[in-house]
């Protein structure tokens, strides 16, 4: 784990003598290993001359696969990354003279360097705010009305994205999802899922993926499962035919239709076998509980944001970060939007069970030492 | 193998039925799975947590591994496909108003659904003839003429880009390379060589990477190795830190900057070890001679282009096509851009010996029964 | 008028002794002055406040007015230039991915500096040869089965482009609209016209506006008036209120609403009324036939193009250019597509009627001395 | 004068039966006609053939004229409107993956369907808050830091983009403007100025052409004279040599190259002629010092910014506003940003005298009948 997300990539080619890693704890979902049955998945695909460019016998079966998982006929286009994903999806929704609608600290907003805009060809996000970086339907109400449809000054209102779960780690409801879908719609605009998590907001949820997309209003969506236990496997879920069709050349145009398909094919198979995604969102999700209820037996923590799926942001005292770095916790530094400073920890699949105990230890004594 | 390079992505996943994979034979490298040094380098890193988005050990060392292969810093941007890789590295020298002069029959024109286009974000790409798919001097200087350098009614002349080897399997020579480049500068452009197959080229001239690319002119260039041994990994090179912090913002805003990168540089870096890519291209250019030179033996066999390196485009005779299929042999059709129809033949490192003999064999026979 | 369409604006700009202006004859429409009767229209407008961006009692018109014209309901949006036209009107009916059919030849692709690709986002123009810069029937259907449609290697097959007149002065037949039109309608593709020169082919047909466009298959056309007597002003016509829509926010973001509005719309309604259009059309394309008639005369005189309308390309003998040159007469040269160097005249309705004669003059005395 | 800014141009259009346009007093100064000076010039120069395309003898001292009014190599690029100026200047100084920062109630925000993202081609403005419209140097300084620079995550930093005056009528100090271009350029952007009001903002100051731009650290700017007096007549300003180039290729690839070129050029250099735009702007200012003027002696007026040029934003009480109608003086109502409502006045140089005593009377009457 490093200490530098925000590093430029190309200082640090230009620095001859390397840089340094500074490791952390729980400080993303994204540096885990690809999880065993993925790895064996493309192991045992790895045999044979398949054709290329998509036309060989896993990406065959990949749209109906996704179908059965989403209870509708379901097309699946597969990007290396949530960034991808996200500015394809909404570029295909999106015209060059539309605006998206989203919170104001969207990960298309605030990390994603411009991929809507790249992919709609000029697009623009419209801003709103919201506690726990969720979108409210009085917000969204505001927002259109300040901006005005049909109003050729502006841009004209094209899509709503959410975030499923938020990057607070919080979870639309439902029915949420469904108020919010019925005022975008009536607007004019498709509804947008940015998944990354999606997995750990079923599991929090207890939904299924019908339930949670288009059942709710959902009309596109990028599907992680990178974070969750593949290798850079995301993929762009619509339901509609004729944006289907859109983007199969956006796609392949963006330089996303692999030549060699099958192995990211195979992943997101892999991925639905066996509920893997379920399983790992699950274990993920229990660790983050666990940290989080060890946290609130110790006095001046602040949990900054409800704790649903497998990210605990939080402001600990110093004596307590002490207290951790100690027994070798190291964790990551977070900037609040509001400019507090804190801790994001995020749980994967794969957490050491002995680091999680380790930790809670550490809470139980400073809780205990401080009574 | 499939029959379809052309099949509508999306009509196949709204094909309720599937559809049929036909089986050929020397069909594409692109066809070829992962080999076995490259695969080994995945399970060996899959240990551990890393840091996301490049910051992990293995992207560390990218840039000065393929900085001693060059013999020069080189700056290295990971993409999934050539298609990713030739737009992104001809929209970093390609401002929107400008133009691309390349032959009319390159990949990047015939076969990348408008990624240049996408990525410069509205140049054009100006077509020029040659035999082979090679540009010539004298071509090069006419269309330049025409075209007229600093032309408001037309649009900026900006970039260069050379197939090497070209898309009909042919070598452009260091000094052509040379004499081409030297143009493209004085006329103020950038030169691009879209090294699909840049490692069968170099093996073929016996020339080093620095001879091939920077000490020939040659700024920018998209290096391929998914289509010889890699699991989708090709990577944008550059010389030049002004286009590198270009190419930084690009790249992520396309979706290429992986989160779990180690997956995508330790490809590139087991790519190079022990000369991985000369190994194979080696391999694979031996098949290529050996088929052609079993084609030379028959009469009535057109080989339409030189045999530089693993390509065979020859038009053969309906009598040859049926003793191989009776063989078991079948080829991949191919329309020539002079609407002829023939076959073309692409070998990889992993083509079967005893395929290959039986190919030979077929021909031995059929010259002899000739004579 | 100067010696260079092709001289570089900030050329000039830099230039600091200024830059030489040769004068020749008949060298464009674009050069004549504002015809009187625009002229007083834009000084009677001239009168108090009128509201901005549209909102004023003239533009309030404009949309009844040429709905009446052209027999069918009808969205005009006002530009200044053919070339925003272009962009504007291909840019509204093909996507980003998308391909526009247009003769190799068209004004489009030779002198816009890539207008369709920046209003687009990235489009690509497809390029069909032709006599006379005509696209036939036969070219087309060759130019589509070699594209592919749906081909996602390949861009999205969207517009057809024609220019009526073409740019070599030769007019499509209403049939051979109508011809064209279906077989792109039937591959999807929408027809555009380039009418920079619309009226002058409408009096050659002796065409209605809806014969000429709408009832032979014209989906969207760019509407000039420039050259035929106004200052700047031409239009974006459609017909497709869904297209109208896409039109209204792509013009405002391009800068084309005016705020002073009433200036291009009084200008636009004054070029419909007493056939204002009708009437300047119909006196250059007669100078046009006695300039070419006089031609016909002469011995060694090559007539590269049918004279339809206003626009005579011819190559001259140097002994005939010379007695022009005595004469006063300076032609403009023009280099052919087939790179022959020759004379393009342009005839507007506000020549010279002694010039005229004077040119016929020297051709018959040619022609006498000749014989 | 209308009541419907925000009507959707296409709406208007498709209304079977036109549209009411509703009369306001000091609407806009967009809605003066042109004035005779302005004209003179353009029926002057309407006399015989000019070479098309800019190379005629009006626009041949267009470069510099300007050069000596600015005191600087001046490049000079015509534009019928300040969002195309607008979107062109930032689109030259701003790639595509680049962010202009600028106020959040800024023009190019508000009010111009997204002209810098098209123009661009698919960049970002960060939005910054600030009184009356104006950005801080805090204010700058914290946005800058919040962002990052070099931070590939997000969109490189490119341009600052300042209003002046701003639209809330507001102008930035020479010390102001001199500030906040330091901090600019230091963190690599380019500083852009928002000049549809540059003159009455220049007549404010008493500042020099030169003084209120480059030496300022202004690097482009959108030069304003339509609200001033002509028809849709501004103009980009550069005073780099490679910006200029960028802007050449962009000037006619978005369709501003006017083929009759004359026309804008005589407007810009009558503009200049006589201090014509310090005539007309310091005749606009003043009226509304008058207006203003007679607004603060009546009670419950609250004049919400300060009044530095030509406009006047002000909560007037009901009764002021009935006793206003009653003499037959309608206001423009405006929304403002903190959601308040209240008016919006625009004084131009064709303001009549008789009303402006009118409404001075108004107000004297109820500061009387109020006391």
């Amino acid at each position: 784990m490093a200490s530098a997300a925000h590093l430029w990539y190309v200082h640090r080619m230009l620095a001859t003598g390397g840089f340094t890693i500074t490791t952390y704890h729980f400080a993303s979902d994204n540096g885990a290993p690809v999880c065993e049955q993925v790895m064996n998945a493309l192991l045992d695909c790895n045999r044979g001359v398949e054709t290329a460019y998509g036309a060989d016998q896993f990406t065959a079966t990949l749209a109906q696969t996704y179908s059965k998982f989403f209870e509708r006929q379901t097309f699946v286009f597969p990007v290396p990354t949530g960034t991808a994903g996200n500015g394809l999806a909404l570029g295909a929704v999106t015209p060059p003279y539309g605006t998206i609608f989203c919170h104001e600290g969207a990960h298309i907003v605030t990390t994603e360097a411009g991929a809507p805009e790249f992919y709609s060809g000029g697009s623009r996000m419209t801003l709103l705010p919201g506690e726990h970086q969720k979108i409210s339907v009085a917000t969204l109400e505001d927002g259109l009305q300040r901006h005005g449809i049909g109003n050729v000054h502006q841009m004209a209102v094209s899509a709503l994205s959410l975030t499923q779960a938020t990057e607070a780690g919080v979870v639309y409801k439902l029915d949420e999802i469904r108020a919010l879908s019925a005022i975008a719609h009536s607007a004019g605009m498709k509804v947008h899922l940015d998944g990354a998590r999606l997995a750990n907001a079923m599991v929090h949820l207890d939904a299924t993926p019908a339930e949670i997309t288009w059942k709710a209003g959902v009309d596109i969506l990028t599907f992680g499962t990178t974070k969750n236990g593949t290798m850079n496997a995301e993929a762009v879920i619509t339901f509609d035919p004729e944006v289907a069709k859109v983007l199969s050349f956006m796609h392949k145009r963006a330089g996303h239709l692999y030549s060699k398909m099958r192995y990211i094919s195979v992943q997101l198979l892999s991925y639905l076998e066996d509920d893997l995604w379920r399983r790992n969102a699950l274990e993920a999700n229990q660790n983050a509980a666990r940290i989080a209820n060890a946290l609130r037996q110790c006095s001046n923590v602040d949990l900054v944001h409800p704790v649903h799926i497998n990210e605990v942001f939080a402001i600990l005292p110093p004596r307590l970060l002490e207290a951790l770095r100690d027994k070798n916790i190291q964790l990551r530094s977070w900037s609040f939007r509001d400019k507090r400073q804190g801790q994001r920890m995020v749980m994967s699949y794969c957490d050491s069970a002995e680091e999680i105990q380790r930790f809670e230890e550490v809470c139980r004594e400073a809780a205990t030492s401080e009574s």
